[in-house]
């Protein structure tokens, strides 16, 4: 077999990380450079070009990289085209992202997605879902964020948008209002924020102590770190979101029956209080005929070079 | 091109409808036999394969048929049993039903599915799907049925038994016992059985005048010509058990963003009063993106035919 080699880019609304990766899921080398300085597309895309061509040149891989993968907010697959991101400030419009890229890369060919669904194909290729053909990946990051994999395939739907499982609805009536203008979305509980959130709202409703309450802003790590102290409330938050999680991934299993729920991002690192409360949920609510059976695991990637390696294990499929 | 011919077989708890079918959906001979009168699948299975045969000559298609095509309840289509179907008096234990029947037909190759799944494409190979690549076909019976396509296929999940979105929530709290032993269940309120029980609650619960009290008990099909009659109460279900759909259906749009959403059954006969809620409800409960995009259709098969068709289309794939 040639050996060859695949570059990553994960591109977020501050910087964009940069790697070169091998079939393996090793990281040979990476760099970053800002994507927040950029109001338009050329300028940016020219650098990105820039950074990209150098650091194959570093790493010693010219001639050998095979293509290109990235994983970008709102990226879209079918059409390579990235549209309506609030976060990039180039994003306002739509952009022609993987043909500009491609174009600025001498041809090398360029495949998209969206954050959430390169994540799962990452899991797929190089972590814990390696062999797995039936799976979906929950990203609890600022959002909830999920890419399906449907015999060994990512879902991208009709349109290229499927995989929304943010959004579903965790609270039917007198939800949370929810950044998409609708209520009671999953993400506005499950979520770093929405844990947050959780925590604000049930130290206003009672008295009871809490280390929280000596905080002048919380975040979820906040919460996470009282939990580690033994701080009842936040262990009954951690309860309830895994709670509202759990529910949720019992109607996403009568949709596709997965081998497993794979969970990654920021949140999933409080996996000591999560699991059980997702899985009692999960449990009670699937058909007896999946009880026990759908696995619930964490991501194997590396969290720093996460991201990178997602988004470089679409370049394969070119 | 070879004139080829399919036989599809629609197992049901009384009766099991068998056709010859063509490539344009033409069902050419059909016949019937019993299934309740056997307690034991080898005497069923010897009688089955008697009347396909029978079927083949009568339509002078022997030789040509490429094979037979099976829709069943709890039929799995990886491993071609059928298992715990509590309708069929056979169906109690795992029954190798597709290698017994392909055995007893001298080796026509055998392909089975559950009926909600085997609708799913009949409608993609003869209907309203035709050419869509994703959609979601919901079957409004004595329960609610699924068959989810993405990308062309049939979603079967990890192990055969893929989507039984009628057992997703409909109702978080309080919601209404199914016969699944979970409560909430899509199919409590939104199958023919649900909206029975909906006017049956409904009229408990208020004095409001309506022709259905004048009745001993109550089927959908009264509460149909209920509002055909233009009863408010009858009407007021209509709108419930479509908006009850419809917040679903947005959660389904949420995972795999599908083309369109087919409705088939009995209840879907009830167009004019159901459309437009769900509808209204669909459209509040996606994201933007979505909204006023994903169709909502209703089967083109002749009702007659449909069962017939859906197992039979499945044998084209064999």
């Amino acid at each position: 077999m040639d050996s060859t080699y695949v570059v990553g880019i994960d591109v977020g609304g501050q910087t964009s990380k940069i790697g070169v990766v091998d079939a393996r899921g090793t990281v040979l080398a990476q760099t970053v450079i800002r994507t927040d300085t950029y109001a338009e597309i050329e300028p940016y895309i020219a650098e990105l070009a820039e950074a990209v061509k150098k650091l194959i040149r570093e790493s010693g891989t010219e001639g050998k990289v095979r293509g290109v993968g990235v994983g970008a907010p709102n990226g879209n697959y079918y059409t390579g085209t990235i549209e309506n991101a609030p976060n990039l400030r180039w994003g306002h419009h739509k952009v022609e992202f993987s043909k500009l890229l491609s174009e600025a890369m001498d041809g090398l060919p360029v495949a998209l997605t969206n954050d959430a669904n390169a994540a799962a194909v990452g899991e797929m290729t190089y972590g814990a879902a390696r062999g797995m053909k039936n799976f979906i990946m929950i990203t609890l990051g600022t959002g909830v964020g999920s890419g399906i994999v449907i015999n060994g395939e990512v879902v991208y739907g009709h349109d290229g948008f499927a995989g929304e499982l943010g959004h579903v609805a965790a609270v039917r009536n007198n939800g949370r209002t929810c950044g998409c203008g609708k209520t009671g979305c999953l993400e506005t509980y499950a979520s770093a924020t929405g844990v947050a959130r959780t925590a604000r709202e049930w130290l206003e409703l009672s008295d009871e102590p809490s280390v929280l309450r000596s905080l002048d802003t919380i975040a979820s790590k906040d919460v996470y770190e009282a939990a580690k102290d033994g701080d009842k409330l936040a262990l009954r938050i951690f309860e309830f979101t895994g709670k509202i999680l759990g529910r949720s991934f019992a109607d996403f299993v009568a949709f596709s029956s997965p081998e497993a729920i794979v969970l990654f991002g920021g949140l999933a690192r409080a996996k000591e209080f999560l699991t059980e409360p997702i899985e009692k949920a999960m449990n009670e609510n699937v058909l007896p005929l999946w009880r026990g059976k759908v696995k619930l695991i964490y991501s194997q990637l590396k969290e720093s070079d996460a991201a990178i390696l997602g988004a470089s294990a679409l370049a394969w499929e070119l």
